[in-house]
């Protein structure tokens, strides 16, 4: 194989980086946004969330063609193979993160404008902080395939965990307290629950990431728990 | 190209087939039996389903590698790329339903023996067979290649819709009543949400098989809504 075809390839392979990086930077924006216009009761701006959608879609679209092709047209062998199958899944985690802020978007609305305790906007601002960190390093150790930062990133997602099911409690306490707020809390909890949600699939592109630096998986057994299933019943 | 590599072709593609068919079928006993479990406080039952998730994601990755493999290897064009990476996709929604109906199980021991109103174990059964009629449904019409039912099998998602909004409403109603359900009933807003998200995934895995059996796009403006998201907010 000569070296002009090494080289179209590699090519071939930097733009389909290019799409994740232009997907991750979309994920983070329709994440920020989401929650911003959720704290602030903004619907123009959920609105541009939404609309947002679209275009993360049509991206993905594109990844994967690209993707497709190029297995198909050059056979790649072991290592590419890899990363061109990891930026396939990649992607669609990616995607998955954008419906998911998509979804936070839709429910802004429904809060309306109901004061939400500081307390309360506080716990999911906090979250929404974590989960922006992760998803802007996981991208970026990706690229400077710094499987170390990788591993790294994976164990944090615990910490979103954590936070998770102090929302949730704090959620259902403000419920019992008032039933008047179980409306806007039962769509908080949703849209807490996504930005969970966002941090699994933050951890999915760790893993795959890994994957595609190393060749190796991580092992399986992250200590994953979402505590809140694990509650007592109710009384 | 030869008789021989065709057919050879084609019993990769069935090989694949099959594999889709056996995770259909693995992700409508874990979403019955999980809904099965959750209505009957069953927590061994629960537990299965949970364990169920581990078999899920093992076939998930031999339909991966065996759809990479046939892909770099032999190249297939236009048609026979389309079903492969149709039935890529296809596996990827229905690990993600054994994912959902899992996090079911995984409530069952939070929703714990309070007593579910009779109208609301009703209406979430109701859900959950509609979801398993179209889960069923969808990979057969795949199998046989019916385009026509797989068309009409995406517009039937709908009626899911419906049924999830009215078990939202009456899990809120439920939790206003006394607050002493509120934890219970936020774990049954999961559950019948997961039923929801389940619905969202078989209507995917028809537009995935539409698109392999006919090369044709189902047209992208299908009425989706979650009205929940659309209620009047809070007051």
């Amino acid at each position: 194989m000569g070296e002009h075809t090494v080289a179209s390839f590699d090519e071939e392979l930097e733009h389909i980086d290019r799409l994740i990086r232009d997907m991750d930077e979309l994920a983070a924006a329709m994440v920020a946004a989401s929650i911003r216009a959720l704290l602030a009761s903004d619907n123009a701006m959920a609105q541009r969330v939404v609309s947002d959608d679209a275009i993360m879609d049509a991206r993905q679209r594109e990844l994967d063609d690209s993707a497709i092709t190029l297995i198909a047209k050059r056979q790649p062998m072991a290592q590419d193979l890899r990363a061109v199958v990891g930026a396939i899944r990649m992607a669609g985690d990616l995607e998955r993160i954008g419906d998911l802020a998509k979804n936070i978007a839709k429910r802004v609305s429904a809060v309306g404008q109901s004061a939400t305790p500081r307390n309360l906007s506080h716990g999911i601002d906090a979250m929404a902080d974590l989960v922006l960190v992760q998803l802007r390093g996981v991208v970026e150790h990706y690229v400077s395939r710094d499987a170390g930062a990788l591993k790294e990133l994976r164990a944090d997602d615990q910490k979103i965990d954590v936070k998770y099911t102090a929302v949730f409690r704090e959620l259902l306490t403000y419920m019992m307290e008032d039933p008047r707020n179980i409306t806007a809390c039962t769509h908080l909890l949703f849209c807490a629950k996504n930005l969970e949600r966002i941090g699994d699939h933050v951890t999915n592109i760790a893993e795959n990431a890994y994957f595609v630096v190393t060749g190796q998986q991580l092992p399986a057994d992250r200590p994953k728990l979402d505590e809140t299933t694990m509650s007592a019943p109710a009384t």
